[in-house]
């Protein structure tokens, strides 16, 4: 264990090479890294048989030049009155562009583009001024009938912003990333679609200073890629944060939005709610961009009072029992968490063995009942009024106490915390390696959560040295999201993907649903019209025949709406 | 004042003849009475300068029998057809029932029907069985183009189940009524549509002894109508309860519906939250029977703590203050109350007078500060876990002084409790003697609650002798619901339609939304267009012809999808 916790592969600690795939392919800042602990290392190396000689050697690791095969399908002339819409500047065709603003993150997109397979590109990429802009961008694709498809953050896991027909694709991050207003009155932000996290939430954290208002606030929508994701990205792809528990998810958080569409331009009313019919507002949520463009959004945004903020964790002596005692905290009627997590027997241990639980503490842990391959971590924070967070976390004590939990102080949500963002970065790292790392997750109810997850884990394991770590986090008072992470090594695109559609077969097999918060995008589209059957299918339909009669809405597979 | 407080009109205490108008006319049980109190009729005489003798004549009582001059115009072997389905005893095509399942209880159809307008009746009244009934009749009537419209406890108040095309209509509280199924895991029950308000909440209450449950619960919505509204018509109109700022709309409370349509039967997924795309669970909210029937509903359920429900109320010295300290309550982050309501200076002093407020205690409130015609009342409760509770209650203290207000106990809250449900009963009184009492909402932002609640005053009072009574009620962190009453003495149906509808153009003119909780039916549906704009009307038309290509359901202007 000694010896192999010192072997310490050559990570990559260089930025990626401007143009090329690699550049495409690393998550988040080009000078950013996180590598793999040496807890993991000797953890590979002892699951997947894996010795120092593997880990001498990077394979496909994207130094080639982003280089396309194929010319930009698009009429000359189109281009140039792209151009005189958005500006010279704003309209560009080269290879590289073509591929950044082509790719999301999924495990599989990574595997092909760092050998070379480039299957979908952009023929021009637009980078829209404002919502003027993407209002004639979209008239005249309507017109000529022109593909277009929205990238903003590009850290979509379903294959959403893939260009399937080429066309126009609209980078929504680069001009229109703005936070408009604050209305503190009635505690809601206008946003342009797509201002990323950080810049989102370090606005409305110094907004006394920035927009002249009385108090702080927060966006309360955290999401692991936050990063890299967009206002926008939340609300047409139906997200969810970490801190979702508490503020609700993108779709409760969301309070108007501004479409554009073939079918014209329109925005929601701005009220908390409304008896006048079914709400255009809720439709279009989770639309993908496959009805039209949300090119302005109003938020709800919080108090912001870190100072209050709680930290805790417990250890459970089974998966039943904590999962018991979560589901009387969400049902309890006196608040709830903002952070809740619960990870199951077998991300419990591997997370000890990572963080380097010294060896006093795991025999102090199994001599008082909380063995391995048994036992559970739940962490999370309580956030809010300072009285209220004093309230719930007391209540959180008591009633995982109740259910045999011993108290571990918030060290572990602390420390949790501070990596909750970067976890994506290791990919790169273990990709050179022909490590894959991938992560699925569903929707349960209390009464289906062990059938789901036991479900799920027994696919997964079924095939031969492949780890599965599997969390429950945000909560309802009726049930919960399961996050899956499997990890196996394979440099076999082909094997993966089977693999991997394999596991969000297990998923609806077993009961849960199709997608917590990860959207739906090509990946999971053909799985949809099983999954709502044909009658709520035909609905789906039904409005993209109304808002994109042409088609011209990010086609080619999304949201299942037409042949991909 | 003596004099006349002891002056008492000869209300009506007997239940009204079978078969009469006036059975179909009075709100609730036939035996059950609220007569205006004492309070109540010196204000009416001050008000409307009317004297004893105004009260010695009732006028247009609807005493006489419900006969209808028109024939059932659909074919007689659709009725056959329709008994063949639905059972020979649940098909009726009197004209008794083909007058009562067509009203719903607006002021103006209230006065049209007691002077004997009868506009629009059922053809035939079938009253199915369960949900395969409703799917059979559903397929027959699209086969031959018949329309159908829903029925279910009929205290619609805007002409919501009125058959504007004639046709069948179906009465779902009469069979389709039970708690099928308590999921005690996930805390939700599978209900039919037609089950009252009462006989939900109280199988929810006793589960323990009809269900087996270990816990009791609660519905957690009860709005004024709630004896006479079911769980279905809350969910398809968008309703909301008194207690909605905690347990939230019905919006909020379904988490599953099933529904028949022409375009086929379906039945959302009963997962907390999904990022499956535009949900067809949320396109069907509101949908007032113009897209298809809700034939089965899974709502949330709430533990059942009533031993922890706490009642506060508050005498602010301004609209101003109270409307500002609501805010803060809201915004808090430290929970919410269950009911809350501000009445503004004129509700608060009509309301004083009407419980005969001692004048010795009038004179303190005055020499507090609390003057008449500028002072505001506060009532409230705090629901769910003790502890919880208690802390609620605190901050809502703490506020409430911060802001200048008098605290006091929880009287007059667990007065209002009291006749919560009870005042619509009053109608019948007023109308025997001319004087029409009506109700409007709106929602509003923090930020323009003043405009609409300002604007909408100035209207009412724009007209001589008319009492203009509005609170706040329904709140949320980015708003709430202004609710006004509208006393006036008319016998004039015309005047009174045209009254009403200024008072709906005046909300939508300053500000306020077209209904919070009243929803659209064919009263609202005019505005509704000029209110969403062309582009989500469009929206709204399109689904239409996607679930109800034949137009057969709920035609004639619901929703403003046809015309009217």
């Amino acid at each position: 264990m000694l010896r192999k916790k010192k072997f310490r592969p050559d990570w990559t600690e260089t930025a990626p090479e401007a143009g090329t795939i690699r550049s495409i392919v690393k998550y988040g800042s080009p000078c950013a890294f996180k590598h793999p602990s040496d807890g993991w290392v000797s953890m590979m190396m002892e699951e997947f048989g894996m010795t120092a000689a593997d880990f001498s050697r990077k394979q496909d690791e994207g130094r080639q030049k982003a280089v396309l095969d194929r010319p930009v399908s698009l009429d000359a002339r189109h281009v140039e009155r792209l151009k005189d819409i958005a500006g010279e500047h704003n309209v560009v065709t080269d290879d590289y562009s073509r591929i950044r603003y082509a790719y999301g993150k999924t495990t599989e997109e990574l595997m092909e583009l760092r050998t070379g397979i480039i299957k979908e590109a952009a023929d021009v990429v637009v980078h829209p001024r404002d919502k003027a802009d993407v209002a004639r961008i979209v008239a005249y694709c309507n017109e000529h009938v022109i593909p277009v498809t929205v990238f903003a953050a590009g850290s979509s896991v379903n294959f959403g912003v893939r260009p399937a027909r080429g066309g126009v694709t609209l980078a929504l991050g680069t001009h229109m990333n703005k936070l408009l207003e604050i209305n503190e009155a009635n505690q809601t932000a206008r946003v342009q679609p797509g201002m990323f996290g950080p810049a989102y939430e370090d606005a409305l954290n110094n907004a006394p200073e920035r927009f002249g208002t009385s108090r702080r606030y927060t966006c309360g929508h955290f999401p692991q890629s936050f990063e890299y994701s967009t206002v926008g990205g939340w609300v047409v792809t139906l997200g969810s944060g970490q801190a979702s528990t508490y503020y609700g998810d993108a779709c409760d958080i969301v309070i108007s939005q501004e479409y554009v569409t073939p079918a014209g331009t329109f925005r929601t009313r701005e009220f908390p709610a409304e008896a006048t019919g079914p709400k255009v507002h809720d439709i279009m949520k989770g639309s993908e961009g496959a009805f039209g463009i949300l090119v302005e959004v109003t938020m709800k945004i919080f108090r912001f009072m870190p100072e209050n903020r709680k930290y805790f964790s417990f250890m459970f002596s089974s998966w039943e029992a904590a999962v018991d005692a979560s589901r009387e905290i969400m049902q309890g009627e006196f608040g709830r968490p903002a952070v809740y997590r619960i990870s199951d027997p077998e991300e419990t241990d591997r997370g000890l063995k990572l963080y380097g639980i010294p060896s006093f503490v795991d025999a102090f842990l199994v001599r008082r009942g909380y063995r391995p391959m048994e036992r559970c971590l739940c962490l999370g924070t309580v956030e809010g009024d300072g009285d209220y967070t004093r309230l719930v976390l007391k209540k959180i004590r008591k009633i995982c106490k109740d259910h045999g939990a011993m108290c571990l102080t918030g060290y572990a949500s602390r420390k949790w915390e501070k990596t909750r963002f970067t976890e994506p970065y290791m990919r790169e790292d273990l990709q050179d390696f022909g490590i894959q790392i991938d992560t699925l997750e569903a929707s349960v109810t209390w009464d289906n959560i062990h059938a789901v997850h036991q479900g799920v884990r027994a696919y997964i394991k079924s095939r031969p040295r492949t780890m599965c770590m599997t969390h429950a986090s945000h909560f309802y008072p009726q049930g919960t999201n399961l996050y899956f992470i499997f990890i196996m090594r394979t440099s076999d695109v082909d094997e993966f993907r089977t693999f991997q559609r394999g596991v969000i077969e297990a998923i609806v097999k077993s009961g849960g649903s199709l997608s917590h918060h990860h959207g739906i995008g090509r990946m999971m589209a053909p799985y949809l019209e099983g999954y709502l059957g044909k009658e709520q299918m035909e609905v789906l339909k039904s409005l993209k025949r109304h808002f994109d009669p042409n088609n011209i809405m990010n086609p080619g597979g999304q949201l299942g709406l037409d042949q991909a």
